[in-house]
């Protein structure tokens, strides 16, 4: 039996990852009305039920149209214009799939940073998801393209402030797998050498004595980052400062 | 005529002000439904109308039940437990104030702060809104103290990472005022001399050429935040960091 669901709330999921040079996006396809009709991608994203808080409607949804499970997920933003829902396809598209006349949709939007490995991909290829490439969005339903760049925002902001960008990168990493993720994110070119000589100040980067393996360059040596130790200087930062 | 209200969705107005001592938050009272209950206070909040995006509900909101308008406002968090409106007292408020049976409300929080003024607090008189004491919350409706302290958090961890505390403050303010302002937020205690030698530091604090004025103790030097120079600052220090 189908839970009843809310007309008025949706949420919607901006999963990003990092394919080792591109920032990508998770989408799904959205079910073609007509055979003629252009394929369209949207963010994984549905009604909310009315038995479920919104966190779990997500997780839900995730879990349901991806694949992806126990993924940390938070609030990014609710998008509320009266009219986002005006289209006459993507009104027609929410009747066939939810049996109800859009009027109005307020979506509350999730966002969640997850390494693109080989479980992850194993699950995504299962829930027919698809990696897109965040630069060249093409096609994305609704105003999900809105979405995302609310998502990449949230992002670039976090990334000078806080260690988030580890989240996207494998355990072990080089340093130019860090520098490709700054440069893909901010959309700038950073300059190798200041690169290297600033990341490798920081306490809370560990040199692991092992190197890249099957690569057809000149190895390099891996990287990890010390949640702990990084913990630990913030404390002491802290203490010191008081904005 | 009464806009059309969406009977699912609602917004909820944190705004707090500092008094000079203690941290202070913006309240209505509730209509009481009979004359022997006790008086209760919520956050300024409504039903959305189906004609305005959530930022436009709240501002009309904020200004309907409190006089305040222009007032800088942010989404703070959604809360959308499906049994938050389950009390009987709070559904019968709900049903007498919009003529909807409740079944599940999720509230969009706003989150703002404002320097409690001469022309602030002529507004919030006339509109009848309240500022209560942060640290003493009784008689609060709904999962209204939940939400006050959502947006506790984000001005705490806010206040520790920009300069968001002079919002909080009149435009001249003594190093003592901000003292305490950091004092009553953050419920600490600190010492006296390393506050102002820390706080002295920071190049975007002008020293005035003026003094306190009326006050029974030796008057203060009054200083002022310089936020064209707290932003050069910021520019040269994202030069040098990665986060």
């Amino acid at each position: 039996m189908r839970t009843a669901i809310n007309p008025s709330i949706s949420v919607d999921i901006v999963v990003f990852g990092f394919d080792g040079t591109r920032l990508k996006v998770l989408l799904v396809e959205r079910q073609k009305l007509n055979s003629s009709a252009t394929k369209e991608y949207k963010l994984p994203g549905s009604m909310i039920a009315e038995n479920e808080d919104l966190d779990t409607s997500a997780h839900h949804t995730l879990q349901n149209l991806t694949g992806l499970n126990n993924i940390y997920l938070e609030q990014l933003h609710v998008f509320s214009d009266p009219n986002r829902i005006s289209n006459e396809d993507d009104k027609k598209w929410i009747e066939f799939t939810y049996g109800i006349t859009a009027t109005r949709i307020v979506t509350v939007s999730y966002f969640s940073l997850v390494k693109i490995n080989l479980s992850v991909l194993k699950a995504t290829m299962q829930g027919k998801a698809s990696w897109c490439d965040v630069q060249e969005l093409k096609h994305v339903s609704f105003d999900h393209k809105e979405i995302i760049l609310k998502g990449l925002d949230r992002l670039k902001s976090r990334m000078q402030s806080t260690p988030i960008a580890f989240e996207l990168l494998p355990k072990k990493f080089t340093i130019k797998q860090l520098q490709n993720l700054y440069e893909a994110i901010l959309g700038v070119d950073i300059d190798n050498r200041n690169f290297r000589k600033k990341i490798l100040k920081y306490p809370f980067l560990i040199q692991l004595d092992e190197k890249e393996a099957k690569v057809n360059h000149k190895p390099a040596l891996l990287y990890q980052f010390d949640a702990h130790s990084y913990r630990q200087e913030q404390k002491k930062l802290k203490k010191l400062k008081i904005f």
